[in-house]
């Protein structure tokens, strides 16, 4: 087990109705509110209203500014530090998923630094102060509700970069799993497999003696696979919806890497196809994870073979190492599939036209990854295999 | 699933060699500190001189305090409040393992109070303000080093109580796991029943779809069945130590409880006996936990099932529920015993005398425990049972 430090101080407040009081927590920390939102799926579900609502009751003014896209764009986080000093601004509030978090959270430190926001995922730089950020988290799946880090996507440049930081933690986060009945099958679908690689590019490591974190890992799988199809049959399942959000929290709190040498490299290679192609970040993670299985499994087989056996039940002869291996990549696959995801770049018309350009981005001169140390040549080979 | 909040801002600091910075975390906080502890073995096994060692380098001045007994007490306590003022002290620093945390989250509370420290175990007065403390965890068991409560015994009324607050955690918890290799090895076991109690008694619920917290909940009772032994066999194991001590972490840390109804009837029991007796917490937790099973297992017996197949691979016919419930207990007390630990009262010498007292006490005019509401002829029963 590695040394490790262990720091998370977003509070929860998970459950039925609980958006309700998104106006009386506000109120703990903002005189004035940038209400940061995506789309029209917000104001047709009812739940801006909610949120406006609340701030409103709450006496809390605010201004606004949606229109966050998946991928969500520096341009966008420009204009809203622009809104944060020209209207005075001190407290972000995200409504929405992992996009509209990660745009609030780059905000966040911007308005509170004189150069250019875009340093802090390009040149390592660390933000030394922010505007607190809260969350109604209304899609399980980037984890960004409870984590210290953002993903930005530059458009003039291609480049979809991150930041870390410890001030970066939103001050609260509410998870009502009630406002997930409105989402698209698609989205669902991509949300989890979104999960499940946060948990994966934790688990698989070749850090021994990680023992506990072993079994929280496998213990969040399997509530994952087994829960999230519920909620693809009967969109309003409350009790699994809140399985799956608490589920998608847990995944990327940080708990689940305590002590692990972390891999993070299929995050790395679908963030260079989202970065050109658009695509959903989960998606394009379904197609790219079991590829880098089946491309690395040679480094430390035993550790496929417990994901097999322990998540997906595979129970061949423990003598046939290679068998169950493959057998738990399939297992994974067929999960992704029965979850209405594409599996292989070619299904969503994606050639190889690209493959050495995001090789190198995606190594940035350097290697990528923990479990195996990846090449450009060794991404081009995943993804070879992921056509 | 409950409703619930999440929230835990201590920061954890765990792994080899971490207590040697002390000093340095402590002067994020610090001007003056009283360094909190127990006895001889702190000073014997060296870990004394490097905490003051660190705290000279990082030119700390502090006050000292040791004296700290398990079931720590109120008049220590006031000793200490009473020091803080006198010496203008703004941190306190808790070398130890439950007690001494305890005893420094209610001192930390008492200095900044102007009434009578027992108003907040006795009346339900919620404290405002705290110093704030950090620790040096030396004893993985209570999992006090970063929970929100304190648990005193006040000797003239034979009281054990407690109070719970978010100010109270810690502000950090260094964890060195090669700190635990001079522990005796009663205490070894004794406080790995605590946190196996730790986690049954958020375990046992009542309270449906709680599926990922089942999980997580088998998932670190399972490790520490695995480790715990062998940290018995080799005091000096410091993987198997790593576990054990980062399993009792987050048996406390409030994860493990969220969206359930959780019990604590075992503790509230144990706390009776261990204030009349002052028998080591953990010790009583073994004995009081098997009777308490085999008094509600009836209440809801899915939930002993699931216990013994999951965490006991209990493989009887699933049609004998009975016979399963009766093997997953008969295997925890087989558990316990082969820690060295005895599950029955008379084997330490304790008799019916003071039942009737210790079920109205425990029940403190009202009933006991989330899984049955037990009232004080309930406790009595229990207590019969564990003879």
């Amino acid at each position: 087990m590695q040394n490790f430090e262990s720091y998370n101080p977003t509070r929860i407040i998970f459950g039925k109705d609980t958006h309700v009081q998104v106006g009386m927590e506000t109120a703990k920390y903002a005189k004035k509110v940038l209400l940061h939102y995506g789309g029209k799926s917000l104001k047709a579900n009812g739940t801006y209203d909610v949120v406006v609502d609340s701030l409103q009751r709450a006496g809390i003014p605010f201004v606004e500014l949606g229109g966050v896209k998946s991928n969500p764009r520096l341009s966008l986080v420009e204009e809203g530090i622009q809104l944060c000093r020209e209207e005075q601004v001190d407290f972000i509030l995200a409504v929405g998923g992992g996009s509209v978090i990660d745009s609030a959270k780059t905000i966040a430190v911007g308005a509170c630094y004189d150069g250019d926001v875009w340093d802090f995922f390009s040149k390592g730089k660390m933000p030394e102060q922010t505007l607190p950020v809260g969350v109604v988290l209304t899609i399980p799946a980037a984890g960004s509700e409870s984590s210290n880090g953002a993903v930005i996507t530059r458009e003039d440049t291609q480049e979809k970069r991150s930041f870390c930081s410890d001030i970066a933690y939103p001050v609260f986060a509410i998870l009502n799993p009630a406002l997930c009945y409105t989402l698209p099958k698609h989205q669902i679908a991509a949300g989890g497999a979104d999960i499940m690689a946060h948990i994966m590019e934790r688990y698989f490591s070749t850090e021994p003696h990680t023992d506990l974190s072993d079994h929280l890992c496998e213990a969040t799988m399997c509530t994952l696979v087994q829960e999230l199809p519920k909620v693809l049959v009967d969109v309003q399942d409350y009790d699994a919806w809140a399985e799956v959000m608490w589920t998608g929290n847990v995944a990327h709190n940080g708990l689940l890497g305590k002590g692990r040498i972390e891999d993070w490299a299929s995050h790395g290679i679908e963030h260079e196809i989202s970065a050109i192609y658009d695509i959903a970040h989960g998606a394009g993670l379904a197609i790219v994870f079991p590829a880098w299985m089946r491309y690395v499994s040679h480094i430390c087989p035993s550790r496929f073979v417990q994901f097999a056996v322990r998540v997906f039940h595979v129970d061949l002869p423990m003598a046939d190492t290679e068998a169950i291996v493959q057998e738990g990549i399939h297992r994974l696959e067929s999960f992704f599939r029965s979850l209405g995801l594409e599996t292989r770049l070619s299904e969503i018309n994606i050639g190889r036209e690209h493959f050495e350009a995001m090789g190198e981005k995606a190594c940035n001169g350097g290697t990528l990854g923990g479990f195996q140390k990846l090449s450009p040549a060794d991404v081009v080979k995943i993804l070879e295999l992921a056509l």
